[in-house]
């Protein structure tokens, strides 16, 4: 395993579910594999979720971690050819990469949409050129599109909290006061439409996720139709594609609350966090029974355990 | 043990500083306890001594280490129920702790006095959340109102150093630019209350400590008769309890020089570290072979490794 | 080994460069050395290479790592004695540095150039409180005025790279938008003074390096004719010595592009890293064959490893 960026990547989903669920039991059984081996993880933003379950994602088998804040830690990096490198930024990506490939065996990127340039963000820049440049296996920490470790511990959450073979699971947007990146949503949807799962988005008209996404996917605009028989709520706020980066609403209609949950099937409530109480959800919600954030932020460690072993195996 | 913050967590005090000195002896004898486990070191405020000592002492048990600065390398943590959150804090304390929990087996928090209001601080809500939401066992690496790995060092070093059965220890306030928490006087108050130590306190009128701690313990306002006699002078600042957070004098007279030391019983002196000099003791002082602050930090691994062991010893 | 601050401190060249390339053939033979063992990183500067390949070179020799960011992990650090320490810098490095020396084994240290006054900077002041203070090893991560790790890396490099037995070695200035420190030059020329090479430095006039460096040095104005019979250009920029810490030239004919090139014999291009494009050198040159800009970092490692494999030894 080469890379890990996006659903394809992991191969088949039952199996991949089956083996992070087996690590879960089992998280220190395969620290040969990770003796003498390091992991760098590079942040061009602020992480915290993913900085300590990767680590310790890294640590249960056995390797060295090394993490790098860029833009703050080290430098600004440029990106493109034939610049004179005569302003702010110091070093050029084409040799910090591969030289951070020198010093490690996999690594880890998180590099979020900038909201400046849809075709930039949706051409994954940066993470491409990891790929491209650094000659090691890499794994996106969440890029512009994507953020697939947490599909696939979301997945994993999914899978242990079932109580029926093929559930409903919505994907709902909520209101944030913040333009948000599309990578958590992009992902998840991904993630579920190749799941063995009945899967509904709904949002307000104008946050239509981008259509490779979305091919297939049904969409309702009614939220309390789509939540009608839910068995996992899954809520997250998005910024506009269509009118990229844009926030076009902030209709706290939209937050999850008890009245909405009522409308389920007795739904879980899952969300990546950090979440914004009162208005991605409330507090009455968020804190029942029914809220499984805190396990599905556990199961973290377990889809990036899952991909580094078959990283470690594949070198 | 499942918590470290206050001189009552570690029980008898013999017993606790003849385990550190043995730690300081073989503190590598005790691996097979860290093997697998993992420590996070979560900073509010920032920190030298306790990060390296910490972090010493984990990885002398074997432990694996995370260090996460909060405010810096993660996000600002909104710690009140029933709050819309559409401003500057991304995320609640009531999800962070527990997915922190989820990734570790012990947390260590330093977080201090904020100075915006007594209360606040004094009922400690960032420790205490730490302590009801994350599952793990908890250490304080300097709260807003103690800071035991500190006076559990300091105990150990005049335990080392001292030449009689029962010394004389006086905490004397010193003068300081800034407005600086009781975190430490207050808690070497209640470290020396209970080990077997002639204890005074010294400071100016006004600089009285909170009266929860002071109960029974001798206070001398002239700062040159709490000096006689004494075998450990112990200096600090500290900003006004009942003026709360108020800088009522930076009389350096107060200052600890060669002069207040003649006034000793040849003492020793200590302090925390970080110190300013020539305000709270002169370059003479704490350069003379009297001053102990040295051997006093480098105590910190141990008193820090005792309460890491009883933790792994009690999971 | 005791201290790594310059040439001298290495020993015989050759036994280095031959210990270092066994080091690179078996990285992880001498695990033992290391084994509860720490070594402190203190940058007062911001890093990318040196602080992943020193750590990468300790983890590989089996030692624990601790990474300090001095005036942003921790504090401001006086250095002068005899100061009332009031303003902002809460702590004197007569403390700081022999308490971390309490943490660990090895100290690395970074701080460089402040270019506020020549003689501050040439004397070391940083650097040598560490080592009159700390009590441990210490291993320059680059200071002032030298940075011996990046000019080791590069004699392995030659060595790896040379196709006769005694290479011609040109250290050419370039133009660079910024004042940058003479550390890495003046290691070079030191370094390349006492290899087996043909060496030759050009620049500007006004940009000649400190005379305790150059002594014996061959200085060559005119770049084409230092160029000419070259088998590897070590590009650089520095700001002037002579008018301390001034830019006396952004000369891009100086830039060292395939035209430059064309004059030498088929020459490696080399650089320490980060370089700025187009106008240290083109995007041409340094992304061709000839270019070992990469292989160069690499052996940051090897270079680092040797060095606290020394240490280690000695303990």
């Amino acid at each position: 395993m080469k890379r890990f960026l996006k659903v394809e990547d992991i191969g088949d989903l039952n199996a991949a579910v089956k083996e992070a669920l087996s690590l879960k039991q089992n998280p220190y059984a395969h620290q040969h594999l990770g003796k003498n081996k390091t992991i760098v993880l590079i942040f061009f933003n602020s992480s915290l979720r993913t900085r300590l379950s990767t680590q310790k994602a890294a640590m249960n088998l056995g390797m060295n971690v090394m993490v790098l804040d860029i833009n703050k830690d080290g430098w600004k990096l440029e990106s493109e050819l034939g610049v004179v490198m005569d302003g702010d930024k110091p070093e050029h990506i084409r040799e910090a990469v591969p030289v951070i490939g020198q010093y490690c065996d996999i690594i880890g990127v998180r590099s979020f949409a900038q909201f400046e340039n849809k075709e930039d963000d949706y051409s994954e820049k940066i993470l491409n050129q990891f790929i491209e440049l650094s000659g090691k296996p890499v794994i996106s920490l969440e890029s512009a599109t994507r953020h697939p470790l947490q599909s696939f511990a979301d997945l994993i959450t999914i899978e242990e909290h079932k109580t029926k073979a093929r559930p409903k699971v919505v994907l709902t947007w909520a209101p944030h006061p913040r333009a948000l990146p599309q990578a958590v949503p992009n992902s998840f949807v991904e993630w579920m439409k190749n799941a063995d799962v009945e899967f509904v988005v709904t949002h307000p008209k104008g946050y239509e996720l981008a259509p490779e996404f979305m091919e297939g996917v049904t969409v309702e605009y009614d939220q309390k139709k789509a939540f009608e028989g839910a068995d996992f709520i899954y809520a997250k706020n998005w910024a506009s594609y269509t009118e990229y980066g844009q926030i076009l609403s902030k209709d706290t209609s939209w937050t999850v609350d008890e009245a909405h949950m009522a409308w389920t099937n007795n739904a879980k409530f899952m969300h990546c966090l950090p979440v914004r109480r009162n208005m991605i959800v409330t507090d009455g919600v968020i804190e029942s029974p029914n809220s499984i954030v805190i396990q599905e932020a556990a199961n973290r460690v377990f889809s990036a355990q899952t991909v580094i072993k078959r990283m470690l195996e594949s070198i």
